[in-house]
């Protein structure tokens, strides 16, 4: 058994308070915090590829054309379970116009729409003709596509070892004990459909080999992940592989890691000797490449009766179709201080596509199910929901490492949130206003990681006329990583985020991580910012010779550089740059995170909502994000994440499932008209907010990250406004009218 | 007047002995040299390209086609001097498939071949007739061509400023008083041809705009140049311009720094929103790309009885065109030891195009100049022509620094080639045997630069497969300089140069220099050793961990890592490559130059010729080409350097010169048909040999540079052979039959 945190703690409240005094837990004092006389950073920033975004100019991957280009498609399974008898490619090898065909598959098929064969043909419309000219001979076997039936005996195995796999488990204290210990325990299930992730952009890769070199331009989230795994998969060097992103439109998960497709697209352009290029459909798209487990999620709770939480338990039942599903209790462990818990999460197999990270993966599910479950426990005791999250708020994180978060902001996400929601405003017993458009408001917190990857790397160069890069391998996955690297550099250099040419996508350039887990901008953003202090440094020293003063007198703004307090003695940064006997490059890395702390994010939703008690609508009015990210960089785009998260969580909650029929075993609604995700008028007045925090220790920025953090906590707040609305509890996601409707219908039998 | 070398030295032979024995000048310890248990370094090795560029799989830039590329094509002066009155466009506007046409040129064109317009159509036919339906009426004026007429009063002026313009001139000690002093004076004048620069790859350029970034792939010496050079013609940030070369096909200084149809192609591509290639005709190549300036030089030099030379003065008449000429007096400043020196130098301008950097340029034309005199110096004197340089050789710079060199090898050059050659064998007397055909015996000495240019930058990136790279930003103009890279990084690595993976030519990678002058291999061989030291270091420590051992204890040896003396214990080099968290990157950066030396590689060529005194032709029978350029990296692709070298050398000594007919000011043989180059049939036996040393001081190599000194030495070598066998020293290139004849004719004449 682990030894938990509050051991270790002593007095956490103390500890916090300290913290809060500036003093580290040993007494010593803490770093100094970043400088906080920024110019630009903190201020909201418009995208400087906005404009090409918007006007259809940016490139995305299959706007990418090649001379003698090839267009590859793949035969998908329409079985989810069946046994190739035998593929016959003649037909479609000696249609006019096609390059290659090639078998990728034998044996059994597990999902639909695992790949079977593949063609190249000099047009799209030729190779979707190969396609249909590929005869296949199925044998179909049975097969279990949803994870009730199979968790039953006897259900069709999808692997050998069985169905159902416990993957994760996880204790401290004792749950019994603090059940026994309690005033009020709490038993409740919840449910969480499996989601797709709908990219604007379906998948892309164009494979292009130079004699044994190959590139590919691919819309990904990880040019380097996809570079060592195409080298894995085609069984070459990674030093002969280059992979390109240019623009991308969304990937939440499903672009991490290389894809299918991708290696295919290499292998029929190393037969053909052609640049091929494979664009994925929207049938595809939601098929094959991924998608959000489902979980079915049992929380039994005990609490004193002033809201103190004695001991949770947590069994999880998450289904991952052929891959395994998402751990969903990192939560529950973390964020509150409890001294009893449990945990025992279970993979449960079945012939769907494998499930891939999506925006927060088990985050998503185990918050709805964990502040779901508070604002039932919070009804019990007749409590408000929001001081029994206060009640039980910490500064140490509660899991494995039991150390002090680095900076903590959440206390000051609820107080903000609180204020502008107007939370005093909520129905103080759920349920109790009338007529058929009921209101209510619900809150929920979340936590998430986002510290940013030790090693990441930027490059600053500063040529001789003055002209500016900042360089990094990493990706611009649609949330603005452009824009903030060029403010940076010019905040430290005294320019406009216009004068600085910002070059990433692409493995030549220095090492930074995959864009995902909200890691990309607390890892690439501090590397900039070390890169272009060193430029600073370097061109200080130039200018203080040239100027005749002490590097230590120089500063770098508006385009010039000055001695301090003697404007008169100033060159332009041109000039300055000229004095460098060449193009100089500066690298900066991301260092080590600085141990003894934990580093978190935090934050806090509060939701309005108006419940139409005849259709069972559930209308989203009003949202109030409040996040602790540390220091915001980019004010306009920290928003627009936000802002985006809530649309996209908003969507899931109330409307989006993926439907599997189960007699055929296919999805129902692999496509944009029958998978409803939300449309403009569904989505709710959004009013992002900031704490205003840095975190002295986590990097030389005090800067956290922002993908995940507000996609996490909309549902359980959404389902939270509900049951303060109508005073019945969602415990299923989609939200939908029928489920509503059958809640409240249920509620009325036993009232 | 300068001070000159001798003044400083005391005595140099003290000074070369002391140098010999180890000890520098001042008495202090020299640096330990290079090691020396090199495995590969200094080996034959193959080149890594080889087989791509002999099986034609290599692409070069012509080879390049991008989807909607256009073709561009320039219309050109046909005059050497006229004033454009009109350029009418509207006809090639209005062909289809034309999608630009733009002028170039207003008022006065000085050069045939001067660009006026440019189109950019779909085909490289339509961009042809477009230029046809250019309308452009010129009024003739006066010009000059040939440097003799334009020396004249009354003649046409090229400048304002007049034809002729002193663009150098050099003194130490008092030639008059050595003329004086001396027991033999002479004085005879040499010419030398006009040369083109006849790559087998002409030049070519693709631009290509995405919004406001520029992409240009070159043929090209020099991108980083070209990248500035564009930047600045397009008035653009230098961010904001990216050049790329992928293999090329020679240069010799004509590829050097930014072209004018590499503007044109850019600014074509910028109006059409288009990819545009514009590739030179082997016409264009002959007129607008630049040459060798001719020279017309006059010796003036006296010495003792015993061949110690006393004075030397030279006046230099060299024309470039309308650009400058070539200063040509280095040889005669630098390499004898004579206390007195006078040098003028002159331009002469002509309505041709502008000289260019021809490979070392001024070098082989004041060699030419300097070593035929030598010769009939030594001739006058009844000397020995190789016992009259040794007894002038020096071991420090006799020009401006006048500091010792940092290795010098020139006698042990002398040694190598008379012993090889059989220098003996050479008639005593210039002229002495019978017959129609006649053989005779040559020499000539050389002295280049080439010691690398500070701030040279290299990466060695290791991934975590174990697979390596090496990325710089120099480019391989012909010479191998891919696999020396790859060979360096093998040996420090323990692994086969095949492993090696090289980056090069493309301006996002580490800055290197131009290619040219000899500069490239101890520019980047150092810096690539220094970043492959850093990874052995990094790996070995690695390692050191994995074997429990000390990191000073393991050797990197055929792809393991050792404990050395145990070889029980050892990893394969991809799993100490494992240890790394991820691919690491090592910068190289080639370091400053030490002070107090001076730089310099050195050689001679020993020539036997067969002369048909009734045909006038000079046959090359045998080359023994002897060079001290410090370490030799590769033995294989130096000696294919220096076969290079004599073969254009010999080629230009004997039957190259750009022809222009006075009346019409228009070059009469702008093709491979009328001006001639070698054939194979004309290209000698060819024995490269190299001085066993290493420069301990240059670089952590010890390696000079080896582009130039193989062409510089020959003509002179040929000339003096040619002298050995008939008695007539030849003052003329190219040293064609009818120049021969005129000369035996003249001896006749006056025995």
């Amino acid at each position: 058994m682990r030894k938990h945190a509050s051991e270790i703690e002593k007095d956490l409240n103390l500890a916090y308070l300290e913290l809060a005094k500036g003093r580290e837990p040993d007494g010593q004092q803490p770093p100094s915090p970043p400088p906080d006389d920024f110019k630009l950073i903190g201020t909201p920033t418009s995208r400087l590829d906005g404009f090409l975004i918007v006007t259809g100019k940016a490139r995305y991957t299959h706007d990418l054309f090649f001379d003698h280009l090839l267009h590859g498609k793949i035969l998908r399974s329409p079985y989810a379970s069946a046994e190739i008898m035998s593929v016959d490619l003649s037909a479609a090898q000696s249609l006019p116009g096609v390059e290659a065909v090639i078998q990728l598959k034998e044996g059994q098929v597990k999902y639909e729409g695992e790949p079977i064969a593949a063609v190249a043909a000099v047009s799209e419309i030729a190779a979707e003709e190969a396609l249909r000219r590929i005869r296949v001979e199925f044998r179909q076997l049975p097969h279990v596509v949803s994870p009730e039936k199979a968790r039953e005996e006897g259900a069709p195995r999808v692997h050998d070892s069985g169905n159902v796999e416990k993957f994760n488990e996880y204790s401290r204290g004792d749950v019994e004990k603090g059940f026994a210990e309690a005033d009020v325990v709490l038993e409740r299930t919840y449910k969480t459909a499996v989601e797709i992730h709908h990219t604007a952009e379906t998948h892309a890769s164009i494979a292009k080999w130079d004699e044994d070199q190959l590139t590919v331009w691919d819309s990904t989230q990880a040019i380097f992940s996809v570079r060592d795994g195409l080298a894995r998969a085609l069984n070459i060097p990674a030093s002969k592989v280059r992979v390109i992103k240019t623009y991308m439109g969304g990937g939440f998960g499903s672009k991490l890691g290389v894809n299918d497709h991708t290696v295919i697209a290499a292998r029929l352009a190393r037969q053909t000797g052609r640049p091929v290029k494979i664009t994925l459909s929207r049938r595809e798209n939601s098929l094959c490449v991924g998608n959000r487990p489902s979980t079915l999620i049992t929380i039994k709770g005990g609490a004193k009766k002033d809201g103190t939480l004695l001991a949770l338990s947590m069994t999880n039942y998450t289904c991952g179709g052929i891959g395994r599903g998402d751990r969903s209790s990192e939560p529950l462990i973390d964020i509150y201080r409890c001294p009893n818990v449990k945990v025992e999460e279970y993979t449960v197999y079945t012939h769907t596509c494998a499930s891939r990270p999506t925006r927060a993966p088990g985050h998503v599910q185990g918050t709805f199910a964990l502040e779901g479950f508070l604002d039932e426990l919070a009804a019990e005791l007749g409590l408000d929901p929001l001081e029994l999250r206060k009640k039980n708020c910490t500064t140490a994180n509660q899991g494995d490492t039991g150390l002090p978060y680095s900076s903590k902001g959440l206390l000051q996400c609820y107080e903000l949130g609180a204020k502008k929601i107007g939370w005093s405003r909520r129905n103080k017993k759920p349920g109790e206003t009338q007529g058929v458009k009921r209101r209510g408001l619900g809150m929920a917190s979340q936590i998430w990681w986002g510290a940013g990857v030790p090693g990441t790397l930027a490059d600053v160069k500063i040529h001789r006329d003055g002209s500016v890069e900042v360089v990094s391998g990493t990706q611009d996955i649609g949330t603005g990583t452009r824009t903030y690297m060029a403010t940076i550099v010019a905040e430290t250099l005294g320019l406009k985020p216009e004068a600085v040419t910002v070059k990433i996508g692409d493995t030549v350039y220095p090492w930074a991580p995959s864009s995902g887990g909200s890691q990309t901008t607390p890892s690439v953003a501090p590397a900039v910012r070390e890169a272009a202090m060193q430029a600073a440094a370097e061109l200080k020293k130039l200018a203080a010779k040239k100027l005749e003063a002490s590097p230590g007198d120089i500063v770098l703004e508006n385009g010039r550089v000055k001695v301090k307090d003697n404007p008169e003695r100033s060159i332009s940064f041109a000039e300055a740059a000229r004095e460098l006997r060449r193009e100089a490059v500066f690298h900066g890395i991301r260092g080590d995170l600085p141990g003894g702390f934990a580093y978190n994010s935090f934050g806090a939703h509060f939701v309005e909502v108006e419940v139409d008690v005849q259709t069972g609508q559930v209308k989203v009015l009003n949202v109030v994000a409040a996040h602790e990210v540390g220091r915001v960089i980019n004010r306009l785009t920290a928003e627009s994440q936000v802002v985006g998260g809530i649309i996209q969580g908003t969507s899931a909650s109330l409307f989006e499932e993926r439907l599997i029929d189960e007699s055929t075993g296919q999805m129902v609604n692999p496509n944009l008209q029958s998978y409803k995700i939300a449309t403009t008028m569904d989505v709710p007045e959004i009013t992002p907010l900031f704490v205003d925090m840095v975190d002295p220790r986590i990097n030389n920025l005090g800067t956290k990250g922002l993908g995940e953090p507000p996609r996490i906590p909309i549902a359980a707040a959404i389902a939270n406004a509900v049951y303060n609305a109508i005073g019945v509890h969602l415990r299923e996601i989609p939200m939908t009218p029928d489920r509503v409707l059958a809640a409240l219908k249920k509620k009325e039998a036993n009232p």
